[in-house]
């Protein structure tokens, strides 16, 4: 029952802390056979790696990935493959004040609190660094979906910075990779750039929500109650860094809708059934339709920023802090191949358990 | 790796189907010396319990709880505890039309297409009574907590109607066991009673969000990333029927907000840290600060209503289908105590959990 | 991570106390279209059902199965199937002396250390009783196992009783039926029936040593590691009540062996690679060679004898304490088909886990 | 559901292949607070090292520890520790032979059947090598049991070397760290001296037994059922490299015991109750009496001989094969840190369970 895990039987256990020697991802239950060597997984690394652009953290962090077991003649084995990250840019002068504050919103003091001891250097374990250990463990699990499923294409996008959301009729697929927030809508993304930079300016931060849509998903994945689908991917989004919130399908708006405006009715397709629309976000009773898979989550803004806000110090003393070094404005940012590696790795293990489970759909319709 | 169980240490394992001769929760983990029996556990199922007023189904339930196993002498003794519950009311006849027809919004079809058999009466396995025996345990699980921390007070109400939100103004916690939707908006409720009506009277149905609070959890609980209190509170409300979303604190609104806004500043009590405000919901880096722990879920409306939908049937036949029989105009309404339930398990769970890893919380302030 | 609960695709968690209102076992995981009913389970219930003749003890229990959840018009739906066992013949006055002294070698000292509550009658949880439920999970794996792999034939047998073992040159598959020890060899059962009665009669019990054979096995079952098919094997084994020591293949015997003696040699049968022995019981490296798998069991004497013997009371006075009662003089007679529902629930869980990791196999000879 | 994870709350998981990069544990669940530094786990690995005298293997390894998380300022903070060991010493072209014959007794043919692909080299992932990482993991669990129950006390030896067995009568502990073979018998070392190094000339090699017992382990720890204290040991040692059998206590000769011979007659002690026996190896109903927990398991002769064995290739021709390289004549020597390291890991991970299931023991006696 490890606390640092997820996955049934796709499972994935990270480990490091941000200024350590190095982090990782310790993968069990990748299937054998699976092509893989370190500059797949580095792609999506990169991807989500800082000091790209201005409105993410300046750190510099190779962020290179070493695969250390499990792989052999470019394949994978069966066995447990190791990836492994080092830490390259500590700079931990720049965390000396919060050895002894807490930063308001973060969890200084929560681990604090129930351990006794933390590294604080960088948040530690607390640290959005441990999120590059999943991206890396989700640059396999993509791997290995193509193997299982080839039709499953994962994409995240960013729909909302602030108050400010996208408008879905200016939605462009072909622009998700032409802006630094990984917005499908160019417009918004000028808007946004204005906005944020005002923000960081300010040493303030903001917070965003993104979406991330699995289209091609077979049919019949997920199981009853406690391994349900979309109960996996809230937990797998709710366990990244700073997410408040997540949504499937029509998510909170579900509340204000009529059983008759909700429900998807269904046609017959050339392929079997088809739905006139989805508000279910690709999920009936945890199982999988074949409709996208639609999953959005929302992320706070970074508690580490440059206004002077009212804390304690461990030994009780009122203080005030201001978090100097570097940090993001909007972690939302690279929070988007976050979401899409953990769509990832639920989506493989879920091709896995089917396939144990059931080992191929049994009700045939038509 | 069960389906269908949650939780660590305090693991709940359901089973039953809508029509079967009864359904129940295996419940292992429960500590030994909980004094505990069948009544204790019934005022939380009577809360559920259909056909108490015209805004839930008509079906006549007695949902009694007997205890099997794990009991001796008024205490639990450390052993698994079996507690189940007799269907009596089965009415099958109402629900011949749906063995060929899947319901648009329901698990109909996803049930058929990977198990390729279901039982179609009453929804079978993915109907909403298997909530009753997730209410049964966390009536055991309330019992558990009064004995590990004392003053634990677990609350659930609702916040939102179909588009119609209470104001949070007129909040009253006096209120929520006045009137049939738990809401503590006493406005609210005269309001939603027409509305609801109305739907009723259509055979429509709309959905609900539910908040569940949390008072007096104490410091610490929760763990690093996958264990972490908010996403073991997502995925066990994410697991309850036609549940589209969960949020902690702020939620979805997180994502509005500046950092400035956002973060909760910290100053000290009488009794250690407090905090100015409460957006986190009482969780920082997925442990608990010791603050009311505040969980909310959006409710879909029923898929199933008397409005004629198109679907299909088995054989792919494009056809029409009205969903006759009892059913609840806002399911929202009997996941209230649905919500207490899950909330009870889970916090049970990070009470033991904490206990095993840490022994005592360790760090000490001021 | 449940403390009752084995198996990983094939989840089985036993519920229920000697001499409480019922027993059982609550089986998830178990594959959907699996034709099952009462009866199919109910032949290996009869099978371990005490009071079949002079050599188990005289308790009468119907041990009438039946099935609460996850099968619908005969067949499993893939939702949990809830096994439960009703007690009938509870006759607690005999147990009377036992509530306040502890029978030496039994549980009653740790599980009253351990829980400072017990229910006593009986034995509560540790009474043999519990392995009802796991023969009853076993009935329904082996089902389930006919879908899957039809060729597995899964047997148990008695291949010691006391310091008296059967002579393997007189093994007859033919004879295991005809006795009241389930042994292959027609002398031995002689010799033991003068033997056991000896003991009977004097109140006093004796150990035995049990062989669990499964044929027809498919190559490449299990796991790396901790998943080993021969650590699950163990694990299975030793869970049951009065089990001291697991066995597989050579056993103990293979520490007496060279390497040369010990190595099975490989030559190309018809259908693959076949071996010039079976000292590894059918497991290379944790995985099935597709080999028998062999393993052996030793299941202690019964605590509960009719010989005064020295012990305490939970005051701490020292006394003596003589069990009366209905018990077995040898334990390991009924302990048979426990060792086969063992051994099915096994190998269905590495056939579903096989499926799930693999596929298929995938290393093709010649 | 990781297969290759040991533990419920101390959770160890393996990874790396014997002529990899490097291979390790990660461990989750260690408590925080724990005082621990390379050089305390690298005294356990110097002792399980290869190359330290004519009877294990002349591969030289330097085997050499490194921490890369979860420890801060020499201390364990509670996230997951990362326990890497680098390979040096890896000569592959020793190995070219086996590529493409299969070793008899060997997890190869299994390896390849079930996966398609293996690393050859040196056995891979099914190398005695992953026990390495057991050992580290082992160490790190001594120094946290240090802190939870200060007087355990882990001591493994051997107990027997093919047929010839130690002389109970002149068991000494001190003698142990006076032999290369860790047995407590001076006698019995100097005839395996001679024995195995005929053996080791011979290049054949032989079986072992090795007993592991934990002194002053508190009464209570273990759990019904299926998370039995003997349960978890016997899975534990099984799922070691060439164990074919576990014992608990009187093991199998527990089968040719009368119950009168076999029960531990209990009396009350200064401290509580005492045993005047201890057949049952501290364990009773699967929970620890407070005795000595006494462990034994097989070990197998190593399959890699220099006696020429009939075999077949990946193409299935049949052929011979002798195993040249670095071999173990008693790989038996080098479990005997392994053992001590499976128990050491077992008995942290169930004083943490007992902590959080139960608190503390609840039942007094006197």
């Amino acid at each position: 029952m490890s606390m640092n895990s997820f996955g049934h039987l796709f499972r994935v256990s990270t480990w490091g802390e941000s200024h350590g020697p190095a982090l990782g991802a310790t993968v069990d239950g990748c299937p054998p056979g699976v092509p893989i060597d370190e500059a797949m997984i580095q792609q999506w690394l990169d991807k989500r790696k800082p000091g790209q652009n201005k409105f993410t953290t300046q750190r510099r962090e190779a962020d290179e990935v070493k695969i250390l077991s499990g792989v052999f003649e470019g394949q994978t084995t069966g066995t447990p493959v190791q990836l492994m990250i080092e830490n390259t840019d500590q700079r931990s002068k720049d965390y000396g004040d919060i050895m002894d504050k807490f930063r308001p919103g973060h969890a200084d003091i929560t681990y604090w609190q129930k351990y006794g001891i933390r590294d604080y250097r960088g948040g530690g374990r607390s640290s959005a660094r441990e999120t590059a250990a999943r991206v890396a463990a989700g640059g396999l699990a993509r791997e290995a979906i193509k193997q299982l499923a080839p039709h499953v294409q994962i994409t995240g996008y960013m729909v909302q910075m602030g108050p400010r959301k996208i408008d879905r009729d200016r939605f462009d697929w072909g622009q998700i990779e032409q802006n630094p927030f990984w917005t499908p809508d160019a417009t918004a993304a000028e808007d946004w750039a204005v906005y944020l930079d005002e923000l960081r300016r300010d040493g303030n931060s903001v917070g965003a929500v993104i979406e991330v849509v699995a289209r091609g998903v077979p049919r019949g994945l997920g199981a009853p109650i406690y391994a349900k689908l979309d109960t996996d991917l809230a937990a797998a989004m709710m366990s990244i860094n700073a997410v408040k919130a997540v949504e499937i399908g029509e998510g909170m708006a579900a509340a204000e809708l009529t059983g008759e405006a909700n429900a998807d009715e269904i046609f017959m397709g050339p392929d079997g059934p088809e739905y006139s629309s989805n508000h279910a976000g690709g999920v009936l009773g945890g199982i999988s339709t074949g409709q996208d898979v639609v999953v959005r989550f929302a992320v706070k803004p970074t508690s580490s920023i440059l206004t002077t806000r009212r804390t304690i110090t461990r030994s009780g003393e009122e203080t005030q802090i201001i978090t100097k070094g570097r940090h993001d404005p909007c972690v939302g940012i690279r929070a988007v191949p976050v979401g899409e590696a953990m769509m990832a790795c639920v989506i493989l293990d879920h091709l896995l358990l089917h396939r144990g489970q059931i080992g191929e759909n049994r009700g045939h319709i038509g």
